[in-house]
């Protein structure tokens, strides 16, 4: 065994699957929270790491200030235990969106998390559809965004018929074109408009229209799900026949989900990335463990 | 004005009595934690830190997780806005008791924290009473621990009469040995000793007998009590006339309170270095921000 995996608390319902995909080895971990609040974490049998590539494993939501504090005090342990190889899986990666200076005097969050968890031992960085991948360059070492819109609009595929693929904006193209391409399909970008006679505030596909189409639009993170309802209701309200939303990373926060719900979008689909997993019918989690592991793969065999 | 000070939600209520002994101003921060849990900060006004001393202040208890990202979250705000030196004030240190490993595949969490405060971008660092002073090591740039058992002493003598100063084992031996000899007092450590007849575990004084005399117990946490109120509980069996606890950081977890109370102590002295504040007739918190306005002063004396 030349491979172990080290898993944070967020990521535990993943670690078999990925394990067996990699042919590597979970350590087991004792984990605990002292009366104070305390994070407490130990590797059983270190020693086995001794010289092996170990990947650590977490994932950023829910309680992002906990799961990283947890994720660092991991590193450490792992460090301290001399493998070859630290590579850290972080399908998501939270305050991504806080990734420039927006207001004078604001942090930019991203870098500061990117940056800890380099400086503390990790040598490369796998994450999911990062909402900035130009963030990924406060890692200091190998970081790989790794997309998977292409997997979610295949499942897509079952629910809709010659779908657009659409993003909800400009800057969101990127994932929408990457998942198009890959099936041959037709993509575009919404930009928000100003109704001329309400003065309402639209969103319309900047080339294609929708009408009697089938829609998927695709992004990177559910939150509150504002934006990606307003577009979902308003492409059925410009005719659309039918809209599934993908989106990589489903937080569901507050009533998300009774918002999504509303909308009249066919089905919802989300990867197999947080630490929570939704339960309702309209939504299907697309496990991407597959890609994941072979990114690594390829990571591992790269550096030798 | 030269100094700015910058503060985190755990030491708001210090702010301003520090501020006023250093002649500094305090900045407004706007805060808030966004509905997914993520945390948001913004200095106010941060044009007027270029080229000034920023002192960003914060203390890591309660919340240690949530309380370490702010503070990071803070260094990186005003870090971007060219500061000529940041001093950090961190009167307690979370994850400070994990100072080695004490077990096979553990982390050494407090040089993780240490670490993740230098590496982001704090200068120096001003910190009361850690646990290990060693541990210091792993901030790279300056870092000053203050002992404050002598004020707290100071505050007990209003309650005891010619006492003995305890230190609950050696290797704190230090902060006891600080306050004894500033005034003029007997110090001593005690030593764990079996009773030979019921097997029974006892503390002792290493060389003292503490009949007929009083006790202060100087150490630097309480948090669930056990180690110190056993202590309190023997010198009184073994005679002691009153005893009194000073340390430096009182947590207070579970019942510590409570076994306190009914331990027989006369007094316990506190410092004023957490986010929290008892309130309890028994104890008494002692404001330490002199020493800590003093010990800045002279660092940025020091550097220019």
């Amino acid at each position: 065994m030349n491979t172990y995996l080290v898993v944070g608390s967020n990521y535990i319902s993943q670690s078999e699957i990925l394990a067996s995909k990699l042919s590597a080895k979970v350590l087991d971990i004792h984990r605990k929270i002292f009366p104070d609040g305390e994070l407490y974490v130990r590797i059983k049998e270190p020693e086995k790491i001794r010289g092996k590539v170990v990947i650590v494993a977490n994932t950023l939501y829910p309680r992002q200030n906990d799961s990283l504090v947890e994720t660092l005090l991991l590193i450490d342990a792992v460090r301290h235990n001399n493998p070859s190889k630290i590579i850290l899986l972080i399908p998501y990666i939270a305050y991504s969106r806080q990734d420039k200076i927006f207001l004078p005097g604001e942090p930019i969050s991203a870098e500061v998390v990117l940056k800890t968890l380099s400086h503390i031992g990790g040598d490369c960085l796998i994450t999911i559809d990062i909402h900035s991948p130009k963030s990924l360059n406060s890692f200091n070492g190998i970081a790989e965004n790794i997309l998977v819109s292409d997997i979610l609009v295949e499942k897509a595929l079952r629910y809709v018929e010659k779908p657009i693929i659409l993003a909800p904006d400009k800057g969101a193209i990127g994932r929408a074109k990457y998942a198009a391409e890959k099936h041959g399909l037709e993509y575009d970008y919404l930009v928000k408009q100003r109704d001329r006679i309400t003065g309402e505030i639209t969103m319309i596909p900047r080339e294609i229209t929708v009408e009697n189409r089938d829609v998927i639009i695709v992004d990177d993170i559910i939150s509150t799900g504002g934006t990606i309802v307003t577009a979902a209701k308003l492409m059925l309200k410009q005719g659309a026949r039918r809209v599934v939303l993908a989106t990589s990373h489903g937080l569901f926060i507050g009533n998300a989900l009774e918002k999504i719900k509303a909308s009249g979008i066919v089905k919802l689909l989300i990867a197999n990335t947080l630490g929570t997993k939704p339960n309702d019918p309209l939504i299907e989690v697309v496990d991407v463990t597959h890609r994941i592991a072979d990114a690594i793969t390829k990571l591992i065999g790269k550096s030798g």
